[in-house]
């Protein structure tokens, strides 16, 4: 178990970034697959194209994310990403009578991604000096471009577009991100007060219901 | 008044073009996050889902031509672009009655766009030294990529696959644009020339309903 | 005709390989836009619709996986691409009688395009100093990416999500190339090791009716 951490220890060392952020990277990479998995579980997809939504849900928001920053995707360069993919497969195989009772297990570590992604995508952005409204973009991108590229693959209209607050909790954690960056603050704290801020927002709108208004058709 | 063109214009030179054109790009940018919007209030997203789909109908086809062409998208560069798309979604909430009165208007501002867009995409395109019918795609994929964008995310077929001259219209502006850039015009003038015969032929497809011949299916 | 081989000599000594490849490469493309222009077709696309659909079947893969390595699209330096796609369109529409007779024809010269551009994929990512793991994907991405950004366009569930053995013939192919590559094979021998095996998979796959196993849904 030690053994395991100080692998996380080493990359995050790589990465200029605490390890344990690497473990909840890990988190919500898994929780990205896990939900394309099942997804395609529903459609009767085979095993590869399972792993492949599975995948581009999991990695395509940093993937858009890198390619618009003019970046290598962050995947192409670590294989652990790819791996949490194919081990959410595994998992979404295995557990397959268990993942409704697991449900309120991903939802977490789904918000915990969501969270992470977004402040990962923040930082990524500012670190290229781009502009505070162009790294809260970034964020959103991040967090919510896997789930579009996902419904896109499965050719359903994006879950997103009707349903969930899930960009707007990445836009409010991006801007108390901002604000904390520009007071100063540690890449650490600044990711910490965003991320509290996207899951509490994330957790009290499916708690209780929250939806944007819908947009009222033409007469 | 005067002090809003004067922003547009220390834009134009900051871009090297002239103030007006940047006036004509806010307007086609409008127009496109309007189609958006209208379709996606008819789909019954929500505000989000319009403000995502109208953005991605005003900014994609360039965003994946900056993609091609190996530049960051021109919209992370500057924030008037998406402040059109939000002022769009607004314009869709607020005039949601009297948006069918303006038909015409919004076609006129559509069309406007797409020359527009068609010119820059291929004036970009040929200087980065690339020849004239790498530009020519360019000016198209900036023009039509929008659209299918936006029907891509909407679950739609494209609708300019199967109806509308839109990518004709900016092929024949595109040859024009080139031959006047091979006879040594300045940039205005190919770009005032190919916008057009662009914004001809559009109004006449539509008026006369001009379709490209249907592929025939096998027996 | 010894003109025309002529041409593909200096293009494969442009970009040093042997001229059979470029000609092969050539009919790997074909193959592809014929696919996607016959689908089209069958949708009752236009012309335009049919030449973007065949085009993006033929050259998206490719596309993809120069984006993703950040190189500029391959198409971009060279009209022959594009000429393959117009051509393979012209194809459809003057044989359209004939073609589910040349159905063999057609699946032969698929096989042959999926074979090269895998071993095309891996070797451009190898080339990069990208890892073994990287570079199977991005064979993978080029063969079957195309495929799926066809169905995408269309708005149908991509095929090889759901049926045939595709991808998987890809990664075979693929680890047998980069086990050759690793014991300092030339990259010819490799490229020829690997299509063949790609090749015999996809073959017997279709021949048999190989498919992957299905996902289960969850009760």
């Amino acid at each position: 178990m030690s053994y395991i951490y100080s692998i996380f220890q080493e990359m995050g060392e790589a990465l200029r970034i605490p390890a344990s952020f690497v473990v909840l990277e890990c988190i919500g990479t898994l929780a990205g697959a896990v939900s394309g998995c099942r997804l395609s579980a529903a459609k009767q997809f085979d095993l590869f194209g399972a792993l492949i939504v599975g995948t581009a849900t999991a990695v395509g928001g940093g993937t858009i994310r890198d390619l618009i920053l003019g970046l290598t995707p962050f995947w192409m360069t670590n294989p652990i990403y790819l791996c949490c993919c194919l081990f959410g497969l595994v998992w979404v195989i295995v557990f397959r009578r268990y993942l409704v009772k697991q449900n309120n297990m991903w939802f977490i570590y789904d918000c915990i991604g969501l969270a992470l992604f977004n402040a990962i995508g923040i930082e990524k952005t500012l670190g290229l000096g781009l502009p505070y409204w162009a790294a809260i973009c970034m964020g959103c991108v991040t967090g919510a471009g896997g789930g579009v590229l996902r419904d896109v693959l499965m050719n359903e209209v994006p879950l997103i577009f009707r349903k969930e607050i899930y960009a707007l909790a990445c836009i409010a954690g991006g801007v108390v991100y901002v604000f904390c960056h520009s007071a100063g603050w540690r890449i650490e704290a600044c990711a910490l007060i965003s991320s509290v801020v996207v899951i509490v927002i994330r957790m009290l709108a499916v708690k209780y219901k929250w939806e944007m208004p819908k947009m009222k058709a033409e007469d």
